[in-house]
């Protein structure tokens, strides 16, 4: 099946929407309201939804909490997910400590790190743990998901090491490429190249 | 002048590749090895570096330290770039620590918060304000970005602040759509979402 990009990334901002109308007291919506709240046409709803097996019927708008439901299914947050986050620096400290990861589906186990004086800490109550307790930590915990904040120059060996447990989910803070094999999947997030993003466009905007 | 959104996003990433050749002391690369090592054809990368006037002579290749600073004057990013960040809380913390803007030429001015236990302390020497200082630190430090980090309920409220002061820029961290002036530019980085998007990659390479 094939997704793009784009809708990849509408997903989320599906659940999101849907959860608000549900706290809105809203349980019926059109592909018409549902695209208007969300800046897409009704046709564009009608046909994300219809991707992944149609739902709702003809004049009758969607039902919110089955649509949600099975939006999550799709996504795969309709259980909760459990990570690891290799690096306990500033940014893997951040992710630890953040909440709101754990309202969408997604719960550390555990940070691993290289520097003895932060193994057998915790952060927000997890544990930072020596690099040897990977793959023990990984194979008893059901975990698939591994979150690089370690440097630049320690990423892809480390990425390997996570592999090598199991994990085929790779969330990359590390501002460089990573080389994945094909039954694994990498996300990058590289703030200061997002940042320069910005800075472009807020160039661009001043230059036009 | 249009610029893809897949150009914007090469643009950080040709810094970061004109940095690497510049450490091994490659001062000159051809079109058809800066494309090897960045996974573009060599047509995509002449284009790219045309799309902001042409640099380099057939059959010469590219002036590495040239194009790099052609690059960082395009991106804006040729002189540092002050920042404020708002909503000191585990994002707005960890961003605040994070050295790796300093080096992309982006400086954190001030944090500002509601949360008086909060105000008055500093961060990686970056003092924590009270949201009326604002319009005066952003009028006297030549501020333009602000990083949004505060809670989904406040996100536009506290833009609507910031743009008052006179900021541009908006790399907004919290999970919504900000309504933005046209004189505004603003990026998004749902870190939640952009788990999610990993998720449903995972899912579907199990499924496929």
């Amino acid at each position: 099946m094939y997704v793009s990009d784009a809708l990849v990334k509408r997903l989320p901002a599906y659940l999101r929407y849907l959860d608000l109308l549900l706290d809105r007291g809203v349980y019926r919506i059109s592909s018409t309201e549902l695209g208007k709240i969300m800046g897409l046409t009704p046709s564009q709803v009608r046909q994300d939804i219809n991707t992944f097996g149609g739902m709702g019927r003809q004049g009758y708008g969607y039902p919110v909490i089955d649509l949600k439901k099975h939006i999550e299914d799709v996504v795969g947050v309709n259980k909760t997910q459990n990570m690891i986050i290799i690096g306990a620096g500033n940014i893997g400290s951040a992710l630890a400590n953040y909440n709101g990861f754990k309202e969408s589906g997604f719960k550390t186990i555990a940070l691993f790190d290289v520097d003895s004086k932060k193994i057998g800490k915790k952060i927000s109550g997890i544990p930072i743990l020596d690099l040897k307790m990977m793959d023990n930590i990984v194979k008893n915990n059901d975990i698939n998901i591994a979150i690089l904040c370690c440097p630049l120059g320690m990423a892809q060996e480390l990425c390997e090491l996570a592999y090598n447990t199991g994990i085929r989910g790779f969330w990359n803070f590390a501002p460089l490429d990573l080389k994945i094999p094909d039954d694994a999947v990498c996300v990058n997030v590289s703030l200061s190249e997002t940042l320069q993003q910005l800075s472009f466009r807020l160039k661009k905007l001043e230059n036009d």
